[in-house]
């Protein structure tokens, strides 16, 4: 694995990067903000035709001078420089780059030409390289961040390949405010070297990837992308978002990466043959690719429901059903044991729906462990967690009217059941039990 | 109008509550706190057997000895105490009511004797009332919240009929974010005198209501459901949530709010006769109300996309044409006017995709008035509106190493232009054009 081109672009010991200087419009220069906000660990080297320092390194005037043949070198330069400049890395001897630089087989013809004029310059170097047209990649535990957006998070189990950029990138705010975290995430832009399956094969084999979310525009090897990700299936899920099978998302496309797309039920069976899940929204992408990561696949179709709140009881029993999962009536023996924690008004049957009550000891911690005690129960949805910023702002100026003493011991309470929450879905997660959990607040 | 029950139930000038107390933990008191936190300008009076004074107001021990016949009284008492109550506020002359109490129908067969005792005794004062197992009512901009719920963000045009009180409460942090604002919003719970054909009704002819959203558990009238919503549809826009057509939803549904749901197809008809358009999920319920409350509908199905990501046009395009909408190819000279704006990496045939491109007004100005004024195109979907955070994030600790001013002066543009762009929408809604803004950051 480690001689994979992938895993030497995602772990490089030292970068050059062309394109970066002192001017903050530039994309080069956030790139390199951001490869150092990130701290990454390992050499840099700016290579830059005026300036003799970037951002406080030392800049380098040409890539045939730099002082090592560095691991990785990054090009965001205007689109008629990159072949020299490419030239210039293989003959220092560097042999793995990103191009960030668009204006290839995107635009059309002549872009066409000069994208063909570098994939024959890196072959006669054993470049293999992502892009052109790509944003870069993250790879947040390696602190491995050289794109235009900051990556701010913890590092998690999603990993990702995308035509997009900006499904690596600009999407990473939804991503953190859903605490979403990448392992690993690569940019394959118009993919004229590396492409979309040595990015599967690559994160197929990376330990810290638990499932993996692909954003396609058109696939340039369907044998081997179906061959490589029918394996990497049986370990590990893949949910892949395919927008090239209309006639607009086709033509966009195309001017997007120059992807050649296909019909949308070819796709759709080239995606079911491999094993790979289809998901038709981006939050969709992420969000099933998170749970897939973070949550084992639970025995069978049998989902528990419960919540304090009627109106989610039934749109989460309605939803399950809807998707063909089921929400069966509890036995009697396990009705009888909920009955007995619920007030008069609360519903026992499946949905559970604890209605008003106050004792979050029964909502979190009594009734999930004897749910899933119950091998007919395959699964756990929980709703209606309420966090501590409801105590803070009921009633506002009002507050001061009752013994604030007992609001402040409420906000308390919920903070430390939100921490026991989390352990028992651990402890379920570990012995094999499915849990969901959504909450307000 | 102004006669309508539930115009005087969204508009007392006088409120009595039984059920607040001192004690933080019970719901009547937060409830009377929220209606205090909201500065409800009206009279409270607290309904209490033993405190002379609930939160700081003067308490009456028994309903008979209110000193008006408040134009409305709301009950969170137990089960067995509504009955005695609500005689009492008929023997006063109260005429409004909301029952928040559960543990009536929903609990079954005693449950729903007691539901018909307190039909029979508001049938025999003329009290009309929702609930009961309802929330309440939120009528933002009356400071009316006497709900469990604090509602902090500014009123809107969305008005909400539920049939769940958690769409109309515990959804509000969800509806702060997205900035949707309630015009008014009732919750029904298990409608025993006041029903959604009723809230519909009031809704309908509410000036401050743009559009409608109901979430449905079951129909009790369906006949006045389809007459009244085919009335309202002519004038405004409702969408609807129900989840009451499969055997979990059904099952969900009798034990939260005792409704009688009917199957799937027959409601889907029935929707699709009364105008209503059928939402899946809650977000949507909630966001299509607010699109359609706050943009005009678009003239034809050809949408323009304009964007600086590659990736959010191609999946919007694709998205688009998945749900019915073209994204036609522009004309000749439109693209021409578009061409001689963008970089040579831009695409400008539709999608419009600037790539990365630092002036914003073309993004943001004009773009956005070329191509609407183009009569050919209905409607204009952008995608990338970067917000300051992200200039305030790039490079971390690092972003000292460039000059801080070109920084900021960015930052500052951007906001500036987020301004310039709100006013821009609000010039193309007025003269009809439909415009969706979806940003990052």
């Amino acid at each position: 694995m480690t001689d994979h081109p992938l895993y030497q672009i995602m772990h490089p010991k030292s970068v050059a990067i062309a394109g970066a200087s002192n001017d903050f419009t530039k994309m080069g220069t956030i790139q390199l903000l951001n490869l150092l906000g990130g701290k990454y660990p390992g050499k840099i080297y700016p290579i830059h035709p005026q300036e003799t320092t970037v951002l406080g390194l030392q800049a380098f005037p040409n890539a045939r001078e730099l002082p090592e043949p560095v691991d990785l070198a990054i090009l965001t330069l205007p689109t008629s420089a990159v072949p020299g400049v490419l030239e210039d890395l293989g003959v220092r001897g560097v042999k793995r780059a990103i191009i960030i630089s668009g204006g290839f087989k995107e635009v059309g013809e002549k872009g066409g030409e000069l994208e063909a004029l570098i994939v024959k310059i890196a072959r006669k170097y054993d470049i293999r390289f992502l892009g052109p047209n790509c944003i870069g990649v993250i790879h947040p535990a390696f602190h491995l961040n050289p794109t235009m957006y900051p990556y701010l998070h913890q590092p998690g189990s999603v990993g990702v390949a995308s035509q997009s950029g900006t499904y690596v990138t600009q999407i990473i705010p939804l991503l953190a405010k859903l605490q979403i975290g990448y392992s690993q995430a690569l940019s394959v832009g118009n993919a004229a070297n590396l492409d979309l399956v040595d990015c599967l094969e690559y994160l197929g084999s990376d330990p810290e990837t638990k499932a993996i979310a692909v954003y396609i525009e058109g696939i340039k090897r369907p044998r081997e992308f179906i061959k490589t990700s029918y394996r990497v299936t049986r370990e590990k899920p893949i949910v892949a978002l395919y927008v090239g099978g209309t006639e607009a998302g086709a033509r966009s496309a195309a001017s997007h990466t120059g992807a050649i797309s296909g019909p949308d039920n070819l796709y759709d069976a080239l995606l079911g043959q491999s094993g790979v899940l289809r998901a038709y929204s981006v939050e969709d992408l992420y969000e099933w690719a998170f749970a897939l990561a973070s949550l084992p696949l639970p025995g069978g179709r049998n989902m528990a429901i419960l919540t304090h709140s009627g109106g989610p009881a039934s749109s989460l029993a309605d939803a399950c059903n809807r998707l063909g999962l089921k929400v069966p009536v509890f036995s009697e023996s396990l009705q009888a044991k909920i009955r007995q924690l619920l007030p008069a008004t609360g519903s026992y049957r499946n949905p559970v729906d604890l209605t008003f009550f106050m004792d979050m000891n029964v909502l979190m911690e009594k009734l999930p462990r004897i749910i899933l005690a119950d091998p007919a129960i395959d699964g756990l949805l929980i709703h209606g967690v309420q966090g501590s910023s409801y105590f803070r702002s009921v009633g506002g100026d009002s507050q001061d009217l009752v013994e604030y003493s007992a609001l402040r011991k409420s906000e308390k309470f919920f903070l430390v059941r939100h921490g026991v929450l989390r352990a028992i879905a651990k402890d379920i997660w570990q012995t094999g039990g499915g849990l969901g959990i959504c909450g307000t607040g």
